[in-house]
């Protein structure tokens, strides 16, 4: 852990508000070295999936030219909410440093302990309600791809 | 709920590995018409976060000027991981139907039933650790964002 990548990250966070963005921040590092830096930029870019996590993941793999980021750690302003954690996890980092929890974002005004809380229920008793519908070729897609001997898996 | 909507989503899927892309699809509805509709991208455009719905979100909300989807129906091929889930939240959907679930993808070979069980345990405790750290400008961005007051809340 370097602090110098976590300071750069609350750094990124800090000066974003006055920028037109929300107040968080991340850096991506490999060999000590920073891979991607990013702010958040979900109203300047009227895309709610613009958290600087998700920014910084989409730079890093765009700059060595993979959707996979091992050997790589993620410095973030903040504990990561459940849509950036999850991006963690399908972009295979090694681990991750934050500042923040989301209990201070919840003071915040964001509603990252409330997502938290509603993914434990189970779907169709969510807020917004998920629900699984009966339909034949449902299943079709996985068969395709089961079947697809070019795919690339990932 | 319009089960030709859901179909759609699945024929992107079904279609997508021979293109290149992952076995997933998504279309999002406002008052019963399609404001975006896109497969997975991930393995194409080296994009960890490129799923279906993260795509059709992002276009969705490019299509309204907003980064709110208020109002607006997910139709997915299959049930949204955690990442998607998140997405979900943030963009205010108003509700979500999914063809096939997490044990059916985890079957097909991705994690999504995984990431769920992570996501439960306590950050330090993960597969890919999640480590608070102890800096004094933790709360600093907040801070700004707070008393900052021509900020656009989200």
């Amino acid at each position: 852990m370097k602090i110098d990548f976590l300071q750069q990250a609350i750094d990124l966070a800090a000066e974003n508000p006055r920028k037109g963005g929300g107040p968080y921040g991340a850096v991506i590092v490999k060999n000590e070295q920073i891979l991607a830096s990013n702010a958040n930029l979900v109203t300047k870019k009227n895309d709610p999936t613009a958290h600087a996590e998700i920014l910084a993941i989409r730079r890093a793999c765009q700059n060595i030219n993979s959707f996979w980021l091992t050997d790589c750690v993620l410095y973030s302003s903040c504990e990561p909410c459940p849509m950036c954690l999850g991006a963690i996890y399908w972009a295979r980092l090694k681990k991750v440093y934050f500042a923040c929890n989301r209990f201070d974002a919840a003071q915040a005004g964001f509603d990252d302990s409330f997502i938290y809380q509603e993914i434990q229920l189970m779907p169709e008793q969510r807020t917004i309600p998920m629900l699984q519908i009966d339909i034949a070729d449902a299943n079709k897609p996985f068969q395709v791809w089961n079947n697809f001997s070019e795919k690339t898996p990932y």
